[in-house]
């Protein structure tokens, strides 16, 4: 059945290329750890997180112990770690589902030192240590006091320490430099214990950051991790969604709320069934297209709810659509990141903006 | 148990209150249907829809056949109206589940009506008339034919005919105007049928648009229908979420990625822990607030996914946060509508872009 709704296909078989391809990149010493936080960006944890499982992902980053017991119930043998930290207030679910803090404070530190002594035995755990992006880890004041007593962290099994990169998709940016110069100066307290620094952007731009444990995410759904380089990532993600009405417009008349866009001349629109509640933000109205058997349909005026109005001024009459035809919204003449752009932001925002109207179509291999 | 993740209450009681605002706006021959579309703005449809039939609305519009499927199996005498029209593709569900079509152009009329000579009788609809939105509806050369030739309409039980207002947010907008003469115009076609024009914002604008049947939508959850005016509806969402680390900043220093923000003097961040996963638009980098005890905390920098960075120099150190303490992004000091605005969009979007993290909590009464 073909329902009034946007149809939101993602390729499980993609995802799971995308893992090789980052893991190739780096040495075989070196884990590609993966990033599903946020139900993996929007593309459904419970369906992408047993393939990366079965492609060979072993560790599972997520925001949230919430999100971690949710992984969990999918994975019963995989390293769970918990980004947003340690939560006091939830302390029993780390345990109860064998979750380990990412630890981004010297609060942190001690509340999950605390745990352990409850608990009578060592706990696992990561340290994060801001190098430069001041959102969260352990700061500069911070991590010197901490590698002036080691004993701070008595209590606890390290897993690795890690850094995140705040620039990663600007490829000529000296802050990537930085912040490794200032991280690898952070290691050097940490003689035995494993490094992680990367991100997806960081994973492309330099072996030299790999070090012992990358963390991709956005490159993983298909994502471009560096603005103005061609990606090299295999696409996920691909959107249509269908046409409900085509209409005449006369020279002059004006679309959509409040009126912005005045056609210039007579034509016709096509109405299609996709709004802001489905996930094309309204920050790409009277910008963004859509594409019709590869023709470009420019979105006139606001987008609503539930519509959006599309200009098919350039659609040559061979090529004309019929009511109830697919247009589409992601696929191969315009990308995930294209789809970003004309709405001003980038591609993680896309994802996780996807909406519950969509028919979900998972494909295999 | 209190999770890192944001808490968003939905006041029941305050969206029943709102109706009865609305519905004691009109004259009591006018009856107030309700808009309960793409899971009823956000708030949850299957949670707001039965209180709002307690509250007396009998007549409910959604945007697709699935959306009023889901809304028959709560509601099993209600008028349940489908925007977006007749779907031929999917066209056994409408009598399958009493759906009511909104018709919007002679081709949709044509489909219906085969589909009721294939039935065997009369089926109910809503004619819907493009007043000058250009978006769905019947334009004016097919007004026209129909009204020439209203055995067309063969086979229908009219319900009602409508339109749409495109301004009704702009209260001094002439377009509004334009349209409710245009309607009414068109209305001397259907003599006996019902009409209905307003959304929330043609309510509040005069009594002459009310006519017999308004659909208000955004007003009942709250937002503010209206550009400019005091916002006489109750606020119905309220949102927080938890601040997971405060750490210290220095002068010069960035924020986030990409470092967009350069602080110009030392303070603190306080982290939270709520992102544009969770649908706080990336749009309001370095220009939204949150808030702690009535004191603004300006973001700084971008909007990450799963996180906020917030500058607390404007937090005097007797109101100082703790972590783990709920700063709040929609309630007593910040509407709606102001966190719409600092997104550069507006309330709509803001609430059909909550995402699924939070913990919802449903106020009754």
């Amino acid at each position: 059945m073909c329902a009034m709704s946007g149809e939101l296909i993602i390729d499980l078989g993609a995802i799971c290329q995308n893992y090789k391809i980052l893991d190739d990149l780096s040495a075989d010493s070196c884990e590609t750890a993966v990033v599903v936080k946020a139900n993996a960006y929007g593309t459904g944890a419970v369906r992408v997180v047993p393939e990366l499982y079965k492609a060979g992902a072993r560790s599972f980053f997520v925001s949230t112990s919430d999100e971690g017991i949710q992984i969990r119930g999918i994975l019963p043998e995989a390293k769970i770690y918990i980004l947003n930290g340690f939560w006091n207030k939830t302390h029993d679910v780390y345990q109860q589902y064998n979750l380990i803090p990412v630890l981004n404070s010297l609060y942190e530190i001690k509340s999950y030192q605390n745990q352990a002594r409850r608990i009578g035995h060592a706990l696992p755990a990561v340290l994060h240590f801001d190098t430069g992006m001041n959102r969260l880890g352990i700061i500069a004041d911070e991590a010197k006091i901490l590698c002036d007593d080691l004993s701070l962290l008595d209590g606890f099994d390290l897993d690795f320490i890690m850094s995140h990169f705040s620039s990663s998709d600007e490829k000529n940016s000296s802050v990537n430099i930085e912040q490794y110069r200032c991280f690898q100066k952070l290691s050097s307290c940490f003689k035995d214990v494993k490094k992680s620094l990367c991100n997806s952007g960081g994973v492309l731009l330099s072996k030299d950051y790999h070090l012992d444990i990358t963390r991709p995410g956005i490159a993983l759904y298909g994502g471009n991790p560096i603005w103005g380089e061609a990606n090299i990532m295999q696409p996920v993600v691909s959107l249509c969604a269908p046409i409900i009405q085509i209409h005449s417009v006369k020279k002059g008349e004006k679309a959509g709320y409040n009126g912005i866009y005045c056609f210039d001349d007579d034509g016709d629109v096509a109405i299609v069934s996709i709004g802001y509640a489905d996930g094309i933000l309204r920050s790409s109205e009277n910008i963004g297209s859509l594409y019709f058997n590869g023709h470009k349909m420019p979105i006139r005026g606001r987008i609503s709810m539930d519509l959006v109005i599309c200009d098919l001024s350039e659609v040559p009459q061979k090529d004309y659509p019929d009511i109830g035809d697919m247009v589409e919204v992601i696929g191969v003449h315009q990308t995930l990141d294209d789809l970003a752009c004309n709405a001003r932001t980038i591609s993680y925002e896309i994802l996780t903006s996807m909406g519950p109207r969509y028919n979900r179509i998972y494909k295999q291999n």
